[in-house]
């Protein structure tokens, strides 16, 4: 710990800061994220003249979140800068999560593409023929690999059923007509031929047991990471190789005939049927009229307003998994969300690393954060750097009033007037009715507070108009508030 | 990563849940920070149920950061509860901080205590006796082992300067005339004798050697723990025990004769004449009337308001070693900083655990938390964990717009006009004129955006006189300001 | 730590055993190699009644590399059964080994085989048809794949000039006509198009590097492990996928074209002429008459008897490096040395497992061990194990009384005389004349004392012939011994 | 891995080694062990030229208990050299094993002394005073403190039962009348009032907990280290504070009084009666005359002729639990065996070690090794170590064929007539028969193969005698041998 006198640092330090950043851009890395401090000062800004970007964060954990990200939407390595000791200790986080998701840049960086061996991808053609109900699961290994042109070929020359997992949204359109999310635990409970693009049997796919499949249900597992196959439950056929490549060699099997999954199959209608009667049941729950407004009415909005190619990133527990079921991505690599390691605190470092991508890559799109409010809570900070840095960034805080579930405002007060609350008051519940809209305009952008579903559709009319300065919108709803009534009530998550 | 059906969750998780709660109550913890989620969620109820207090905060690395501390003011255990993976790996920071300024309960709790051997102790007293420019340095270890009483006598019995180590303030108040806290460059350079009361020779200190230090000063250290003695240089006369135990050893041995040290002594002539000087310095500083204010005027204003009996909490760079000179502490146990380790974001935590504190043992007292701008980052959305607990906190966020230095806003309006900012504002830059008083606001508390010092008092008596809130003090600063000119120029910090 | 009373433990542990000893079954584990306490004994005897085989070791290190070279030797997994506490630690060794190695079970037992990417494979083949100095080289990377058959058709049927690494060699037999082992340095300092099948580039091949190379040498890399492609140098060509699954498709994609690398071009006239002129200077070396032997003339005779099927097990410095240039392999996953990590300490577990496998999979064959007497240290006492199991191992201890180099008797007991041996005897000499053999006459087997080449013959003939049981030859040779001259001076091993 | 062309390596490097070697003297380094290699080698060297001794050993394993040995036997650090990669993994275990017994200098080097408080003093003596049933404890942190002249005569002027631990023996010695090893189970279970004098409540000395104690036994507890007061049972008192210092504290607060433990005291007689029985029945099985021998009479002999002034150093599992009950220490600091860790594999450096101290400080001592033929094997090999450096030690191997107990010859040999080995001899049976005596004549040492009482005392005799040598004798026992009838059927180790 340190001495701020800039000038009197040794010749050595100024130098050895030229040399790492000139190996930083040999590597071409575009973006740092970081915080600076005795003695790195001098590298952000030795990067910066060699034309890097650096974008200054206010706590490691979220720039190193960001740094992650960057590896997995541009495929080029993200650096996150942080001062020894406790600097490096805030970002371990960031590293821990990058790993729970296979975002090791020497894991997914190589440029070889490798094939998997031709007997196999006969196997898999022939085990696809002959299933009743087959169905594939896109996950973001497919969106890593670039697959989206060859497996929305499979989808549609074939006529197959596809799911896709959280981060594999918008490989193909998830409103495909193909597309049987709305249908998630029937479609999984019943197949009897899984494919898996790049998808991990992880506790989001309920680790491919039964009850949620079943029991002789065959999976042909297509991944990159041979260390992958095989894990919690024995495929029937193991493609190792490149999502993209593998999807083109099946592509190429399955045109030696004149195989097609009939489209009129009793599969496709159970599967119709379901989705109908789930999106009624939805679109049920998101028309009532009470306030406050419950998850459905909230995302049902949004959603009508979502732009086509906007970037989506979510966090939080019941925010991220029902608006998963809602929101719509319509492009490959555009959905960023907590992940296989549910990390609380990823989603405004993935907003930030996204916008810079947007920014640079895709002029004119939009990064859609949409956060529970505990999550929030965990790098709210980092509006500063948004607005700092003014990025195209719409902030969705679903607000209610806790972890899981919170109080309202008048049950607070009651609660509290002759009681201190450390010792009282649930674990899960925040400050009701926390103006979280402040902390933008504390910065100078547009923050909204909103409570009815006029004033959610005006908010973000305006926020998507006026693309000047970032927003938030903090969104009050019913503090009990959870979702539809499930089929399953084992582990609830993830399903519909 | 959890389905949020309490309900369904089996009877063997709550009751593991009752026996974790017992297992810490039986273990005397009376505070409890964390972040809930599955499965730990069970375990603050029940620990509240058992009459502990339980602290929901917004990041774990902030609850890690309370916890730590409460070891530090209580002698008691403090617990921080998170989830696993991504919780535990946000709290490693809290966890290394801990251990940096040796706050592990297992080396610092135990009961017994250990006295010097009594030849050291007579060794000890034989070198006091003959020094000719003694100095006592008191540190954290001194205020940890409740050695006020007798350290004040030794002070005060035989006319011997002092010096506190940051959190050392307060064993002896401040404003002792024996104090030479305002002299300290030139007490540690002429020193001849210096005994160490629980202080490191780290680099706080210089690492105790020239040219800071005479290269023939005699240390006499006393400390609990054998593995600090004799660091970076070797002691002259080394005990090892309870600093108050060892304190009162010497204070018997030193009675066995009529020595006291001369009040009219050279040494004492030089040492006040060096003080006077200095705090004139200081006070021509502070009395500036120029704007932005600079450093010493913000402190002098706040000293001149600052309750007696109040904690002073602080973090950031020039903010806290300059805010370190100017704001007195009169009470032991009253200062909390960033510390041996100059962790950034500790300042939240620190203040809550203080706070809960405050309330249950010293109730009406305050906790004033004197934050830099970049420092506040880390850890600002604990803002609302104040509100919602309503914590007699008042945050002061001195405000340069950076880390160390910043931009003024029309100097960065002017830069981004052409240029995207990420490419060339330097690292140490934040968004000027950040409105930090809308981040209190936000959940109801108070807040003061202040650019003069006419200002800034009359928001500090405000904030003093309310008490039924917390309260955020914006003071805006120079950008480029920072300390009055040293006699050292070689690591800057710290010194006066 | 234990009490020995077997029949007091409680049912626990016994059915808890037979799970485990169940478990490895299940996964097709036929060898444990290990050393019991309480309470992995029962374990042991378990797998036993199971049909596992248990050999029980001296130290936890060498059951250690045992269990990891049966990896490698027969792709099923090796265990090592050790105590927790200091055995888990003793065993770390191995695993660090098999590490560097890349004899991690999990990524490389597989059984999906990945091929390389088409349009790769087509590159590759024109790269090679263009090269007008072309070499392979052949790794242990080729032999785990059982890459044989696809990699000696493509030296054959290409006259393609062929480089094995030390666990590479017999891959295509060592004395095969287009094997420029003898040419070494020439080979690889010349060559303009290189191609390593499951080959790296560390330092035994001088990592890709001039002056070893030609600056613009081009690499084709054919590898399994992504992360292997690219090391130290950029490869031309990357071939991802199973060596002998690529090996096979460069044959197809070769074939499609008449072309055959010319048998008479000026590259293999100088390979030829290089190679005689080498093999020359090692026959000279070979035939010096002078006592003590030198390091040619003790592998001189071990290679004129030295049965073509057997196992080759080596460790050592020169031992290891000189005894690789003159003794031949002829089939593949013969030979194991101490591998890229230079582990001394592994020969005698390595040995041990590649008898076991012989005994079950090559009954007849011999392991032949060679030791430098530093090596020979590390884990001598495995001799008991080599005997209790009346193992088919001869080890040959080459003796130069040290590490490098060592005293002779005479030289030693003078020095010795006025002086204490720690104060003055160089740190890489171990006492002179020591007679291993010993060692192993101690447990039953033979042992031969050799100072001539006639009794080294004689010894290796009678060893040969006696298949009751295992000898060990301990063979002195010329204490300052080292190799015959370089034409490189730099890194002077591994090259000829 | 490595050139050995030392003559061409840098300047560097030599001057680097120079630099090393020199602050190790500085920190009055006396002995280095070690294994050299690329680039540590000049290490070695340079040491030796600054007078430091460097002892090269088989096996970094080895190395690394010599070297923390050294630590406990002369207060200052010892050294292991090892070169990195598997050197530095093979010494973990010397590092763990010395971590386990607190033997890390930055612990144990300190040279301030501290006490315990007064008032507790006066506390402890007053429960001693009161007790009934006292004991006193002596633990290894009494030898390390070099405690014995106090602790003597706390035993003598009060007349007080003492009990040794294992490493604590010797500090008083072990033929002490008030010595009540012989009863110690009796001791433990009935004692009401306990003292540990730098002793652990482990498993050794069985948690502290009933029914091996009275539930209300009163612990006072005398120790350097905190972290250890108060570990398994909480203690009436604790003393924190340098062994030695205290219990002079404690001599002269009893002192105080004219009180003494009245030697007719009923404990004191049933201690007696116990001792008397428990020595008859050692005695009788000792003077058993069938062979082969059992644990009590190879104890019994050698017990006969053990010099008084030797180091004993002990490993293994009955042979060290059984040897350490019947083979008596004198003086203190002079006994070494696997300790709390149970490490087998440290009784060869632990001797080496010894042996070098008892060059340098005891010349004429003697250091008797005594061995289980499994704990042999784990560093047999260091023998050559022994032999080159000439050290003054005598191996036992107490040889039951196995770990715990093995086969005898014709048992072995028909079970092999038909069977392959590994698939059924039990895990923990050794080769019958061998010769481990042959080690030790391999490297130019004395041999012995001993069945019968009368060839084990004339080889001891001659061990004894011969001091030119060292020498090996391998003691053939009982292979099912095991110790004699215990009073506690849990957990029977180290009671009597």
């Amino acid at each position: 710990m340190p001495d701020s006198n800039f000038a009197e640092r040794s010749e050595e330090q100024v130098s050895g800061a030229k040399v790492i950043a000139q190996a930083l851009k040999t590597q071409d890395v575009e973006y740092i994220f970081g915080i600076v401090g005795i003695p790195v000062t001098e590298i952000a800004i030795a990067a910066q003249q060699l034309g890097i970007k650096y974008i200054g964060m206010r706590n490691e954990q979220a720039a190193c979140y960001a740094a992650s990200a960057i590896g997995y939407l541009t495929g080029r390595p993200g650096v996150c800068l942080v001062v020894s000791g406790p600097g490096l200790i805030h970002a371990l986080g960031g590293m821990a999560n990058a790993n729970m998701n296979c975002w090791y840049t020497e894991c997914c960086m190589s440029p070889p593409i490798s094939m998997a061996e031709t007997s196999a991808v006969r196997m898999a053609a022939s085990v696809i023929r002959n299933a009743k109900q087959p169905l594939l699961i896109i996950g973001k290994g497919a969106a890593y690999a670039h697959a989206e042109e060859n497996i929305k070929k499979l989808v549609e020359q074939y006529k197959l059923p596809f799911l896709p997992t959280p981060m594999g949204k918008g490989v193909v359109p998830d409103n495909h007509p193909n597309c049987v999310g709305a249908a998630r635990s029937r479609a999984l409970q019943f197949a009897d031929v899984i494919v898996l693009f790049g998808a991990r049997l992880n506790w989001i796919l309920h680790f491919g047991l039964p009850p949620r499949y079943q029991p002789d249900v065959k999976f042909i597992q297509v991944d990159i990471c041979a260390e992958e196959l095989g894990n919690n439950v024995k495929p029937t056929v193991t493609l190792l190789g490149d999502v993209s490549a593998v999807s083109k060699q099946l592509l190429e099997e399955l045109d030696k005939t004149s195989w097609e999954y009939p489209p009129e199959s009793k599969w496709w209608k159970t599967l119709r049927e379901k989705m109908k009667s789930n999106e009624a049941a939805s679109k049920e729950l998101a028309s009532k009229k009470s306030l406050p407004m419950n998850y459905y009415t909230v995302f049902y909005h949004v959603q009508e307003q979502l732009p086509r190619d906007c970037f989506v990133v979510s966090e939080g527990a019941n925010t991220m998994d029902i608006g998963r079921t809602v929101l719509q991505n319509y492009l490959p690599r555009h959905r960023l969300d907590a992940g296989t390691f549910g990390t609380m605190g990823v989603g405004l470092g993935f907003a930030i690393a996204a916008a810079m991508v947007a920014k640079d890559r895709h002029p004119g799109q939009r990064v859609i954060c949409v956060e529970g409010d505990s999550a929030f809570g965990f790098s709210g900070m980092e509006v500063e750097t948004i607005c700092r840095y003014n990025l195209p960034i719409i902030l969705l805080v679903v607000n209610n009033n806790g972890i899981y579930q919170g109080f309202d405002m008048d049950a607070w007060k009651e609660t509290l007037k002759f009681q201190d609350p450390t010792a009282v008051v649930p674990p899960m519940c925040l400050l009701p009715n926390s103006h979280y809209e402040q902390i933008m305009t504390a910065f100078g952008g547009k923050g909204y507070f909103v409570e009815t579903p006029e004033e959610l559709q005006k908010s973000l009319r305006q926020s998507l108009a006026d693309t000047s300065k970032p927003s938030l919108i903090n969104i009050m709803i019913e503090p009990q508030a959870t979702r539809k009534a499930q089929d399953f009530h084992w582990l609830t998550r993830s399903n519909m």
